[in-house]
């Protein structure tokens, strides 16, 4: 149940606007509020909010990197002695489940090494210099007018947001909090053309990674453009999307991708933080707790109802046939039809006595 | 602490061999013990003996894809009805961490499908026929020969070890437990050279998926190869590799990728269910709780010290500053390093007078 939101701004019209105040104190003061999601960003007044509910005894949820690179120590000690939780699922890779992962997922395992593309906006700029062959400020102005960068885009194209994201995951898998003002960081304004292109011609992708390595007694912990090889899954992540590699010596290379930004998947992170938060352990839901016998015929549906385009191959395939199917001819012999059920698709093909050779459907 | 190790065999000359018994009671009467790890494989004993630890209180944790699949609901139940739990993170996926992302870490999204690479023969095979233009049972001999498929190999290149898994990541998401032997399944013994380079050349790369995929009132689940689009990530998961797409309302597209199999990712994700199992809930380990301040200059190193290759960039290039850089020369003007710390980088090029325009790291 959300008692309050705070916002500074007039909500008077909105349809929950009897839940809208500007004072902090009415949710602070509030004993029946157990857990607060913050998402104001920037450090003041996020982190001095924070400090105080935790204080207080209430939870508190984040999507904000800035207050849990630079505060997270003290907030997850606060957290601790008020015997509630400090969770920031949010605040590095969207709705990525990330955080959480390389917590209760890789707890047997010494992470080695963590590297991840965790700033979509850059990650689009250089995907868009790359595909338009367009220079830095060419492809950041595209990157603004699609609502990808900020009017004042310095944080991202700099690196520091990346910085910031790396230091909470080299936190988290090493146990010590690097502030981001310490760390190395080239950002991509200096990246040309040339250097992308070069990157492609040899087999590479350009891509901005933060990294953390373990090392002998502490770690290179550090956010710079790098040529990462085409066959690495990090080479493959496109557009705003973000990826994360984790190295563990028991599981090996591991890879999580997704959309890094958007208010859908924020929330989709910040949720499952306020379900830990006020109901307990999430992974002790109704699904794993209890598992419906298919006593019913109707849950699983007929195959042959279900719709797609399929790649067939014949001895060989006139234009009339291509044309029944709707089809792309790829091959003298092959084609892709478009859109059909099971069931259409096999009646088509009876009707016609056509009788591929290979039939597999298109993803 | 391990207290028994239940096997048929001799280890008497195994280090631990105090430990091994061939009495499956004594670890059933034994009240000292709280879980069980089950990697025994097939249906029996196997069923009937995680059903019965479950009966005395004792958490049973596995690999064992077809019991999940063919008993999951009823051990879900008896877990849950003896107060402990029935956790198989590593039935699926290997070492991925897709059970528990899935329970706890989307439980705010309506999953709309999951998609995946889960049998990594099969992708190894297929990417055999791919990059050698080698006909399917050449392919499943290499694959043999790596000790990568069994002698007898049906259940992979059938699609039934696909089938259990994509069954138990539906029963995860729907909560409803489909039977394998219910659901449409089509290996990849059919799959033709000719197929996958069909596919290459339109834009494809050719993956056996299981899929589950939300339907109005139910969900269609199956197993087939697929024709996957080259953008998508599961196209770029290579040889023995796992890779699972999940789809959520809120989240939009997810992908987990890494080792599907091997003593090392299995053994990872079954510690994290027994720390789960017995100590609670593993996100509450030491690095949440804390973390340490940066207080020691140690811990962060010197990142003038980090190794690695480098991208350099000149107005020209002479083959003598390439032979000083240990260099691989990939245009007129530009060139790969071999292998420098950063400072020894720095000192080379300050020295012979090389100021480069571009100076990258490759990952």
């Amino acid at each position: 149940e959300v008692k309050y939101i705070l916002d500074i701004r007039d909500f008077s019209n909105h349809p929950d606007a009897k839940l809208f105040t500007k004072d902090v104190n009415a949710i602070l003061d509030d004993p029946e509020i157990t857990a607060v999601v913050e998402a104001m960003g920037g450090s003041h007044p996020a982190y001095d909010f924070s400090l105080e509910a935790l204080k207080r005894s209430k939870s508190v949820i984040t999507s904000n990197k800035e207050v849990v690179a630079n505060f997270g120590a003290e907030l997850l000690e606060t957290a601790k002695e008020n015997g509630v939780k400090y969770l920031f699922e949010a605040s590095v890779g969207g709705g990525i489940p990330i955080i959480r992962p390389l917590l209760s997922s890789l707890c047997g395992n010494d992470v080695i090494s963590v590297a991840g593309i965790l700033n979509g906006t850059t990650n689009f700029i250089i995907n868009e210099m790359q595909t338009k062959n367009s220079g830095f400020f060419d492809a950041l102005k595209i990157a603004q007018e699609n609502g990808y960068a900020e009017r004042d885009p310095s944080a991202d194209i700099d690196g520091l947001d990346a910085a910031r994201k790396i230091c909470i995951l080299s936190a988290i898998v090493f146990g010590q909090i690097v502030s981001p003002d310490k760390i190395h960081v080239e950002g991509i304004r200096n990246v040309t053309p040339r250097d992308i292109q070069d990157a492609d011609r040899s087999g590479y992708a350009l891509r901005l990674l933060g990294v953390a390595e373990r090392a002998v007694d502490g770690a290179y912990i550090f956010v710079c453009p790098f040529f990462v090889k085409k066959d690495c899954l990090l080479a493959g992540v496109k557009g705003v999307t973000n990826g994360i590699r984790v190295v563990g010596n028991a599981v090996g290379e591991l890879h999580f991708t997704g959309a890094g930004a958007g208010k859908l998947p924020t929330a989709s992170a910040l949720v499952c933080d306020v379900m830990d938060a006020v109901g307990g352990d999430p992974s002790d839901n109704k699904n794993r707790a209890e598992w419906k016998k298919d006593v019913s015929e109707d849950f699983l549906k007929d195959f042959s109802e279900r719709r797609g385009r399929t790649y067939l191959r014949f001895a060989s395939v006139s234009e009339s046939a291509a044309a029944l199917l709707g089809a792309e001819i790829i091959t003298p012999d092959a084609l892709i039809t478009s859109e059909f059920s099971e069931s259409e698709l096999d009646a088509i093909l009876e009707k016609n006595s056509l009788k591929p050779i290979s039939r597999i459907r298109v993803f």
